[in-house]
C-alpha cells in the first residue's frame, strides 16, 4: 500500500482564492515534472511554473518538492497551488490520477506520517481534533497532544513496565530455581506511578472532553421563572419561545455559546412541576435528565415568588442560583453562589457569564493536561484495571506468572495510546474521520 | 494606499487539511519573522515552522518569503500553510493585523498586480474568470484571456492609431500651414484594421457570453407534447411537474447541464396555445420571451399528433426539432434538422444531446478569440461606434480636429479594457467581484 502515490486536494472544498493539491509518493517528483514547465524540481523551491496535460494549458501554479524523508508524510511529497477553480482543481487531479496516482483515502497522509514514524498515533490523532478547533480551549486542547503532551509521559512509564515485565516472564523460564530478576519494590513504585498518572489523565477525562464539546450546562426552575428568556438573553437572540403562561417550554433546547474561549451548550428545560398534561410531564422527565447529563446547572428562581427548595438532587453538581426578575422584585436570598439578574433589563447578565467561566478557568489551572479524546480514555480505565489487579496480585504474592498477565494487559493498552500496539481496523477506524486531503 | 501591508486567508472559506493565508506589502517579511520559529527567510524556499503569538504556539505550518517583485503581488510577500482549523486561520490573521497589517479587500491581491505591472486589467479580469471556471468551455475562455488574448492584438492597434492621433493632433498646431503629419492611407487602413478587429471580436460576445454563463435552450412546442418530460429526461431528475393534463407546466423552469463541457441552460415553456385561463396565458407570454432570449429552440413534436407549423417566429433561430414519444407512434417528418426520440424509454436521447454539442463545437472552432467580458463588449461597442464616424469624417475630408476627437474616443475606450485608462470607480468595480484572499 505505501509504495503507492496518492494525491489529493487539502484545501476546504468550494471556490477561492488559491486550492493545494498534496501529492505523495514514490513516483510524486516524477508526475509533477510531466505536467510543469520547469525542467528540474529544487528541494523545497517553491518554483512557478505552468501545469498542462499534454498540449493543454491548465495554470499558472507553484509547485515546491519535498524530498523524502522531510516532508509532512515522510515520502516523496510535491505541493501544488493553483488558482481556487473548480475546473482547475479536478484538472490537476485527475491529470495526476491518469499519470498513475490514486485518490488518497481521508487522513492518508497523516497515516502515512504515522507509519513513518514521523508522528505517534496519539499525535496524529491530535491532527484531527487541530483542524476542528474553533475555540481556544479546543485548541489548547489539540495542540498539547499534538506537541506530545501525556503520550511522551506515558511511554516512558510503558518503558520501563515493559522492562520490568520482561525481568518477571525471564523468571518463568527458571520456575524451578526460585529466582527474581524483577526488583519487587521498583515494580511496585512504578506501578503506584503509572496508576497515578493514568487515574490523574482519566479524572481530567471529564473536563476536558466537555472544553471539547462544549460544557453541558442546564438551565432549569420551577415554571414560567423565566428560563427560556434567559436562554435567549445569553445569546442574544430569540431562539426559545416566551410567553407568561407556565409550561410553555416542553423540548429540551440547546444552543452553545463560547465564552472566553470557552464554549458552553446551554440546555434550556421545561419548568420542574407535577402537571396532569402528558407530553410537558415528558418534558419534566427530560429536565431531570438534563441536569443529570450536565456539568453545571442554572438554577433559575422567580424573585416575585417565594423561595422553594429545589425538587431535584443537586448534590453532585456545581450549581450556579440565578435570581431572576429582579428589576420587579427585591433580590431574594439564595444558596451560594448565586447571581441576581433581569432578563428584561440585562442587569447581571455579565455577573453570571463572568462566574461560569471562572468555574473553569480556575479548574483548567488545576490541570497541567487534559485527556480529551474517547478513546484514549477507554484505554486508560482497561490499564487502570489491569494495574490494579498486577498490584492486588504482588501484594498476595500471586506466581508471577498471573501478574504477568494483567502487565501484558496493561502494556497492550498503553500501547494503543501511543501506536506501538496497533491494528489496521484501529488505523482504519482513527484515519476514518479525518477530511480528505490531510 | 499601496504601502499598506494587507492580509487574508486565500483557500476556500471552511474547514480541511490546510489553508493559506497571505500577506502582501513592505512589513511582510518582518511581520511574519516576528511569529515564526526561523531566524531568517530564504527567498521562495519552503520554511517549516512554529507560528506563535507571544509564548503562545499557534500552529506548525510552513512559509514562503516571494521578495519583490518576483511575487503574485508584485510586493514583498509571505505564504503560510497552515492546518486548515477556523481557529487556527483566524489566530494567524488576526496576529498579523496586530502587527500592522489591514485585512484585505476582494481582488486587493490582484489589483496590486495589475497597479505593480505584473498584470493588465483585461488579464486581471480573466483571474475571477479562472476562479469562477466550473467547465472546461469557461476554463478555455478564462485562460486565454489570461494569457493576453485579444488584449494583447487590441493594445497593439491601439498603439498605432494613437501615433497617428498624434500626429493629427500636430497638424492643429500647425493648421495655418496646411501640412499633413498622418498619412491619410495609412489612418484610413489602420481604422479599417482595427474595426475589423473589433467587429469580430463583438461578433463573438453571443457565443463567448453564452459559454460563460450557460447556453439558454428554450424548450417550446404545443400542449402535452412533452416539454417537461424531456426536461426531465435530460436532467435524469424529476425536476419539472408532469402530468397528461395539458397545460400543466405555466412558470419557466430554467435548469444547467453540462453536455462536452458546454454548459446549456434548458428553459422548460408552457405549451403554446390560446388559452381562457389567465395564469396559463401568462405562461404562453413567458414561453415567447423565453424563445426570444434563447440560442437554441428544442421545438418538441408529439408523434401521435398531426404536424402543425409553430405559431412563433423561429427565423432568427437555431432550431432542434424534436419528435418525441416514437415509442407510440412512427416518427413524424419534421423539418430538419430533427431528432427523434422517447422520453419513456430514453430512444433518442443521446443523439440530442450530442446535436446540441455539435452546433456549438463548430462555432467553437471558427472563433479563434472568443469574448466573453461584458465590459469589455461594451467597450467594444463604443469603439465601433468611434471608429465608424472617424472613417465617415476621413471619407468626406472633415477636418482634422472633428476627425481626432472620434480618434480619441476610440483610443479611450480601448485603453479602459487593458486599463491604460482607469479610475478608481472602474477599478473599485471590477476588483469587487473578486473573492477576498486573491
Amino acid at each position: 500500500m505505501r509504495s503507492e502515490t496518492i494525491v489529493a486536494v487539502s484545501t476546504p472544498r468550494g471556490v477561492g482564492g488559491v486550492a493545494v493539491v498534496r501529492l505523495s509518493g514514490p513516483l510524486a517528483k516524477e508526475l509533477a515534472l510531466r505536467h510543469l514547465s520547469v525542467s528540474t524540481l529544487l528541494p523545497r523551491h517553491s518554483h512557478y511554473a505552468r501545469f498542462s496535460v499534454g498540449n493543454s494549458f491548465v495554470d499558472e501554479v507553484l509547485a515546491v518538492w519535498f524530498p523524502s524523508p522531510h516532508s509532512y508524510s515522510g515520502e516523496d511529497m510535491v505541493e501544488f497551488s493553483c488558482h481556487g477553480s473548480l475546473f482547475v482543481q479536478q484538472a490537476i487531479v485527475h491529470a495526476l490520477l491518469d499519470g498513475g496516482a490514486r485518490l488518497a483515502e481521508p487522513g492518508e497522509f497523516t497515516l502515512r506520517a504515522f507509519l513513518n514514524g514521523k508522528l505517534n498515533l496519539s499525535q496524529a490523532e491530535a491532527v484531527a481534533d487541530l483542524i476542528d478547533s474553533a475555540t481556544p480551549a479546543q485548541h489548547r486542547l489539540a495542540v498539547s497532544q499534538l506537541r506530545g503532551g501525556y503520550a511522551h509521559k506515558l511511554e516512558e512509564l510503558r518503558q520501563r513496565l515493559l522492562d520490568l515485565a520482561s525481568l518477571l516472564e525471564l523468571e518463568l523460564d527458571f520456575s524451578q530455581e526460585d529466582v527474581e530478576f524483577a526488583d519487587r519494590t521498583l515494580l511496585r513504585q512504578t506501578l503506584a506511578e503509572l496508576d497515578g498518572e493514568v487515574s490523574l489523565l482519566v479524572g481530567s477525562f471529564s473536563l476536558g472532553n466537555a472544553l471539547k464539546h462544549g460544557i453541558p450546562v442546564a438551565i432549569v426552575g420551577r415554571p414560567n421563572a423565566g428560563k427560556s428568556s434567559l436562554l435567549n438573553a445569553l445569546l442574544n437572540d430569540d431562539r426559545a419561545l416566551v410567553s407568561d403562561i407556565p409550561g410553555t417550554t416542553r423540548d429540551t433546547i440547546e444552543e452553545s455559546l463560547t465564552l472566553s474561549g470557552i464554549t458552553f451548550r446551554f440546555i434550556d428545560t421545561a419548568g420542574l412541576r407535577h402537571s396532569d398534561d402528558v407530553v410537558e410531564s415528558m418534558g419534566v422527565e427530560r429536565s431531570r435528565k438534563a441536569v443529570a447529563e450536565a456539568d453545571v446547572v442554572l438554577y433559575v428562581h422567580d424573585a416575585t415568588t417565594p423561595w422553594q427548595t429545589p425538587d431535584l438532587d443537586l448534590s453532585a453538581k456545581q450549581v450556579i442560583y440565578v435570581c431572576n426578575k429582579i428589576d420587579l422584585a427585591p433580590i431574594a436570598s439564595l444558596p451560594s453562589p448565586s447571581v441576581g439578574l433581569s432578563t428584561k433589563t440585562g442587569i447581571g447578565l455579565d455577573k453570571l457569564k463572568s462566574s461560569l467561566v471562572d468555574l473553569f478557568s480556575s479548574r483548567l489551572s488545576d490541570h497541567s493536561v487534559l485527556l480529551s479524546n474517547e478513546r484514549h480514555y477507554q484505554a486508560l480505565l482497561q490499564v487502570r484495571k489491569a494495574l490494579e489487579a498486577a498490584s492486588q496480585g504482588l501484594a498476595v504474592d500471586l506466581p508471577s506468572d498471573l501478574v504477568s498477565v494483567d502487565l501484558r494487559d496493561a502494556l497492550y493498552h498503553l500501547g494503543t495510546i501511543t501506536g506501538q500496539v496497533s491494528s489496521d481496523d484501529l488505523l482504519s477506524n482513527i484515519f476514518s474521520r479525518f477530511c480528505i486531503g490531510k
